[in-house]
């Protein structure tokens, strides 16, 4: 698993898909999942960026001597508003929660913008399910804007470094500034997640 | 205006209440405005973090002599969700649009990540809102996690700039790259905007 992959994957807490729930006035519709005995696919979720934002991260790396990038990318997380709701409730996330992170390609001279960086292209996305009739967890990655995405093995390292690493339940929830008191405020905060 | 300021103002668009569409099954409810005759103050509106995410900034900034930031910031831009819907069909924003700028400070080695910038702590919150009944767009600030932000008055440099540059009615379209094809297919994007 190359390097940015794994920190795509690593930024990931977790998510389920409430399908009714998730219906909204707004027009949210529920992620669907190929029904394959397998599961090796996964519909992507149309309307992610409808969903709740958890943060963007700019150019994370796990290489301490990575340097700066030419071109350093955003990494914006979304979880599904269902979800999000029943973290809100219990400091942990339900079964069918999904998480979306989408990278995105930045620029620095656009517009007034004359420092720093803002978002531009899409630059690959991925999804983080749960669901328990699948044993937990699981990675799916959309290469180049596909509608469908395939099946990271477990064998990958994204699933263990988020089992050694994530503060909630395998989830990146000490990269979700607004979720952290209250994992903490409901003791389901690794308390000595690093 | 103190630069800072104004490059928050300028990363924003624009925003509507339609108050019946805001409230969703997902619990998110309308931003309510006080109700004085100067209209001098608005009521944060709490749930907008559950709204929809346009875009974060890392670090932007109008000097191009500013050189790196010891603590840069990010800026995280959301939208009530009945205004993006409306977005999405017509290109421009509709009466009572409203959007917030969320800034927060970051942090570099937390965690896994060793390099790159991650979101922490809050570090500012604005607010723009289109109302016809008061003319058109104004901007309200919320210092120090007020929950009534105060008018900024409409001589400051940000009306002026946002006239000036926004690509989209007077907001800052071309920093949200999902709404940017949209306008242009709308017609509604400034050719010029820069």
């Amino acid at each position: 698993m190359r390097m940015r992959r794994a920190i795509e994957a690593a930024v990931f807490a977790t998510a389920i898909v409430a399908v009714v729930a998730c219906v909204s006035v707004s027009g949210i519709s529920a992620p669907a999942r190929a029904q394959s005995q397998t599961q090796a696919t996964m519909a992507l979720p149309k309307d992610f960026r409808q969903w709740v934002f958890l943060t963007s991260g700019y150019s994370m790396s796990y290489d301490a001597n990575a340097g700066a990038e030419a071109n350093p990318r955003f990494e914006n997380v979304f979880v599904n508003p269902s979800a999000y709701q029943a973290f809100l409730r219990t400091g942990s996330w339900p079964d069918k929660t999904v998480l979306v992170l989408e990278s995105r390609n930045s620029d620095s001279k656009l517009s007034i913008n004359k420092n720093g960086r803002v978002q531009t292209t899409p630059a690959g996305l991925s999804v983080h399910v749960k669901d328990a009739a699948e044993g937990g967890w699981t990675f799916y990655v959309f290469k180049g804007g596909a509608e469908q995405g395939a099946l990271i093995p477990k064998s990958a390292d994204c699933y263990s470094c988020h089992e050694q690493h994530g503060a909630v339940d395998t989830t990146f929830v000490q990269f979700y500034p607004t979720l952290i008191d209250i994992a903490k405020s409901k003791g389901t905060y690794k308390a000595n997640a690093q």
